[in-house]
């Protein structure tokens, strides 16, 4: 057991600091005001293709892959990358110009571990690239998909295709203007056991019968360019050669993609909450209320002790989690991946809410991004499942491995 | 001692219910769809006119003023109207209907109590008549506003005018295309004693030197078409009756608004609170997870528990506060016109937050109205002094009090 | 609604007020010296008798029996007495001056109202007279009592007597001297519908087959000279007379006993509450730290200052429900009786844990009420059945009146 | 970084559980029932010798102390011995078995860090031999004593001799019947500079002026045979060879003092929240209501959930705590030290409460270890500075860290 990073590790993390200071953190407020501006709706920021190459030809791309997929990424543990991933939260369209953001990591991920080398050339391969970007539909508006057994959406092997009936929504990146692939998990066979009713398969976003029907919004936010698109789909036909691992293997697909992607959430998160910190650290000794620095109420000292002993712990449980994948793989680190999900999200929102409250009325304006960090951590609490279903498993297995051990 | 409504009370209530079913929940949607087309920003609802001219014509129109300004009101008690505006706060917008939407309610009141006859003519009556809208400009960006005494707006006498210079925000109301008149806080002394530095004065909204900077957002919401505003203040020339009272009387006013402002809004975010309730108990009955109904999970049960037992402790704080201002005025309800400040904003966020998580995806999006109350209520968190001050002058209050009595 | 009291309600609230200043507050600490002497264990203070002599003679006697069973009491309403109850409360052994002290009076209360008028005779009076005490032998250790169908006291007829066999704990106050007559709840009838399986029994204490086994601790306290036991009944036979009301009618019993004895518990707490801020606010105004007053520190005025509006909510609760009670009996405010259940231990335990802490070591010690109100308050979070109970049904039924209403 | 166990540490770890399932859980029932029956009241339980002997018997002796110190010990590093400390905390008096309960652990560090030979022969090696036991005389009744310079005692120099006067409380361990040695803090110069008026000085408990004026209780436990003692010290001379270090030295040695004890304290408090949990997962799989085991109910599932995840990360916080200190000393931890301080008490508290919360009312009983862990995991709470000194100077430096690297 070992707390510190070794001076590889730390070499690396400078790299991505100086490349934050260098490129992101200046033209912070400017991407902001370009993304808020009704005329944009829907466009990308015109320097971010400036900023992907700059981030390529310094080598911080596609970090998130592990080495075991490694000829396109640096190779990297899920524990390294994880650190990294806190950096990048720090600004939340950051992780684009790495081409490290969600949903195209879990995807590529997928193509990666499971896809034929057709799919793989086809899509991986572009996504890698970044001159594609994709989206995953899973989330239906008519069922609670937190069940994963609820999904009603329909893949049907009709001759050398599959028909795709059915209606999702939060599938968050499809409404960006890259946007041309979808992952889509259905059930190819409803009277299979649980588990392998489900498969997924790759829809070209300009397939006929898809449809995005409009944009939902997370508090106010539209989250342009990126979007959560509701996407309906009507006799979608694909050809067969686009179902990805086999029939029934939808589920095994979706845990394999699980353990990393709750990591790179997590520690963006954990990202979100150490920015809050410190922008309320500088925020309270500016400002003077009483007779006093806001700094020295002890009310507002107990507000940053607490936020940065959360934020600490949650760092330390990512962490182990991450360590734990990358030594016993993701079904090896189960209950951890639970408890990073149950715990980052909610500390997030604790912290920036508290940080929030120490700007007064600017924490809730566009001025700081501290009210977007809180809308984003609130809706990890439900994205990939609410916090009761991961604690409802949690505590189920918890109690079976006590009475299994004592 | 007596927790029952009169009959006439619950007569009343009843109407307003009646309202409320018949023209304000079945046009909400359509409302809600208007508002949020980027193509209508700040523009009013077509059907809003048609709505003030129904409750009106009921008689349900400026039930906020007290008896004393009455002849224009029903003239209702503040306990009394408090439960109706539990019943308005079930839809944001509803308020607007009846003539009773902040800050027009406390700047009538203001207008009603303080302003000379001249005034009253001019701005009183075409706000009592709901023709024109208005703004109230306090807080300022460049310092911590809550304690007043910071406030760096100057009002300088200069012959028969006042030149007003500063710098204001969070001016709620001022987007609004019928807002025309605001009620500005500034300093006409800065050497006064803390108290007597601070002056009221309406300044029109077409005058030369008055700049609407921006609309300012809150979790990404616009709240258009009512907005909140940053202005900008440059050698606004006001003749000298424009002033409210007299010179160095601006806390005076100021004190005088809060108690029955602070009970509308209070009771307003319990009805987001309640509806926010009413709204999970219908969903978690409608959906199945894990082989049940969502309503017979225990957890979901505490959280419905809690909630209503929360709700209804802060309705009863609430209207306490009101029957005390009924009673004893605003000066003798001062400790809990501050605790109701404290836990109404604080709960709502949390029953809302709840709700929100039993709905999944969903209550995050503008499908429900569950988001936007989170943002009204987290919003009420800061207005107005943020938490951290009310409870840091009832806790001094409360050890005095102590002290005195033992 | 009204939310004032009336005259003659503040006149006998002063007269409570001026018996615990002339007689309870000057002896509080000599009387916690005795009983927390070893050798004193299970014995009465000496200076009891003489207090209760003065309180009846003051007419502060039976203070908590409704006007309805009302020779033998003053017949104040349920509301009245709760006020009372709360100052009762500052000091834990107050009530039994005043003879209300608990379980007697919720076993007076059974008595009184479904009591042959031999049972009345031989019990009931010498309980109203403060001659003997009493004990409520409900829950068991070995199933979850607050399942009440759970419950595993056999009680069988057997000619003119019934039999009783079975396991109690956590009985309150058989461990007194003067305590000689229990009610015990059992099963007459196993195999009868779910709510008319249990009856409940009167036995004398010193009956064949009575056992005490042992003293329970509450933390570190036996709460001597009450005490909780635990009681073993072996063949325990009892005149079949002694059965209360019939066979089959002790869950009716049970729910009967219910309302009134929730609002004394609660308000007895919110004694408990109210009484630890104040020592709180005495503390923090005589130590200083870091060159200050403790009570200058923003972090304790927000724990005041949060304590008090915990207390007053769930002090208008508490008078809400007793209110109700008043006015449609406890079946009425059935949800407002769970509602305080679920508030004003966890509000009490709260508050006296920020009072500890303000308290620092001595918080923890006996030289304050604090940890004994602490104790006492987190036993009542599982007296009665755990709060979670009361929040499963709670939710239960608030869903159930929300889908009515809706 | 690395989260994983070396093979050796897992085997002295398997090493301690042998020795406690061998030797530890079989006599806890009776060591229990031995101390709290009221004869043996500072008496040490008969069995303790023994098993001493055999813990030193099997190299289980000593582990706390460095391996700097560590002729005596095996000389662990704080990280290893952290993860034995959480074993041993899980029963509360398991410690002293191996020679490694508190204050006896801090003495014996003070002893062998700043001691002289002569103090170190007369009291550190019948300490490390478990012969004798000691206290620490630093908290004072009339203060607060967590801001060290409003300490009273004083220590004044007369010829050859120290006179010592004051007045101590919460000297754990002072009662028992082995304690023979002292260590006392005071003022040697309450006119010296802030850090430099205190001064250590040992004081053997048989010291003419010496009183033990009572022991006092932590929620109604008095903790026999160790318990927590008020003591007088009036006109106590002592030689001037027992002071520690030098005069004005005693701030010094405190903090030196500080950070393994922390570790200790908190990795214990772990324990006890970890086999809380283990109990309550127990508890939950036995017991049955309405019509299921209380296992399966998802709000108990939560609870269970969210203390794995609350202890999980309070150990991985604690053990990098313990991990810098030993790469960067006490002073490079200072903030870690601070963080656990503030974290795991409360985590306790909280992890036992809702173990006890399962456990109905046996929880607050002694038939489990759940209740006497709450007391001492909320007497952490204040013991060595309340949280909120911790909180207030954590939040200050974090505030300055923020500053400067930013």
């Amino acid at each position: 057991m070992n707390f510190e990073y070794s001076e590889s590790l730390q070499q690396l993390l400078r790299k991505v600091d100086d490349f934050m200071e260098k490129h992101i953190y200046p033209i912070e407020k400017d991407y902001q005001e370009y993304v808020e501006a009704p005329e944009h709706l829907w466009k990308v920021y015109p320097g971010m293709e400036d900023l992907k190459t700059k981030a390529r030809a310094e080598g911080l791309w596609n970090l998130f892959l592990p080495k075991e997929y490694g000829a396109l990424s640096p190779g990297l543990t899920n524990l390294e990358y994880a650190l990294i991933a806190e950096k990048l939260g720090k600004v939340i369209w950051a992780s684009e110009v790495l081409n490290c953001s969600a949903p195209d990591t879990g995807n590529m991920e997928v193509l990666s571990k499971y896809g034929s080398p057709e799919q793989q050339e086809r899509w991986l391969k572009p996504l890698m690239e970044g001159k594609i970007r994709s989206a995953f539909l899973m989330t239906e508006p008519r069922v609670a998909s937190s069940d994963a057994t609820n999904i009603e959406t329909s893949i049907v092997r009709d001759g050398d295709e599959y028909v795709i009936n059915g209606r999702k929504w939060w599938s968050s990146g499809a409404m960006h203007p890259d946007c041309s692939i979808y992952i889509v998990m259905g059930k190819t066979d409803p009277s299979a056991p649980r588990h392998s009713q489900q498969s997924m398969i790759l829809v070209p976003a300009d397939t006929e019968g898809v449809k995005i029907i409009r944009p939902l919004s997370t508090f106010g936010y539209l989250d342009s360019p990126v979007g959560h698109a509701e996407i309906d789909l009507s006799d979608v036909r694909i050809p067969a050669s686009h179902l990805i691992l086999g029939e029934g293997r939808g589920f095994e697909i979706a845990q394999g993609r699980l353990g990393p992607g709750r990591i790179h959430h997590c520690m963006r998160l954990i990202g979100c909450a150490q920015r809050s910190l410190e922008l309320m650290c500088k925020r309270v000794s500016e400002r003077e209320a009483f007779g006093r620095y806001i700094k020295d109420f002890s009310s507002i000292r107990q507000d940053i002790a607490r936020s940065r002993c959360d934020i600490e712990q949650a760092r330390l449980l990512t962490l182990s989690a991450a360590d734990k994948i990358d030594r016993h793989g993701s079904a090896g680190a189960k209950d951890l991946i639970a408890m990073i999900k149950i715990v980052a999200p909610t500390m997030t929102c604790n912290v920036v809410d508290r940080a929030i409250q120490a700007y007064g009325g600017m924490g809730m304006s566009s001025d700081t991004p501290l009210a977007s960090y809180y809308s984003y951590a609130r809706t990890i609490r439900l994205a990939d499942g609410p916090d009761e279903v991961h604690m409802y498993q949690l505590g189920r297995n918890t109690v079976k491995q006590v009475l299994k051990n004592n």
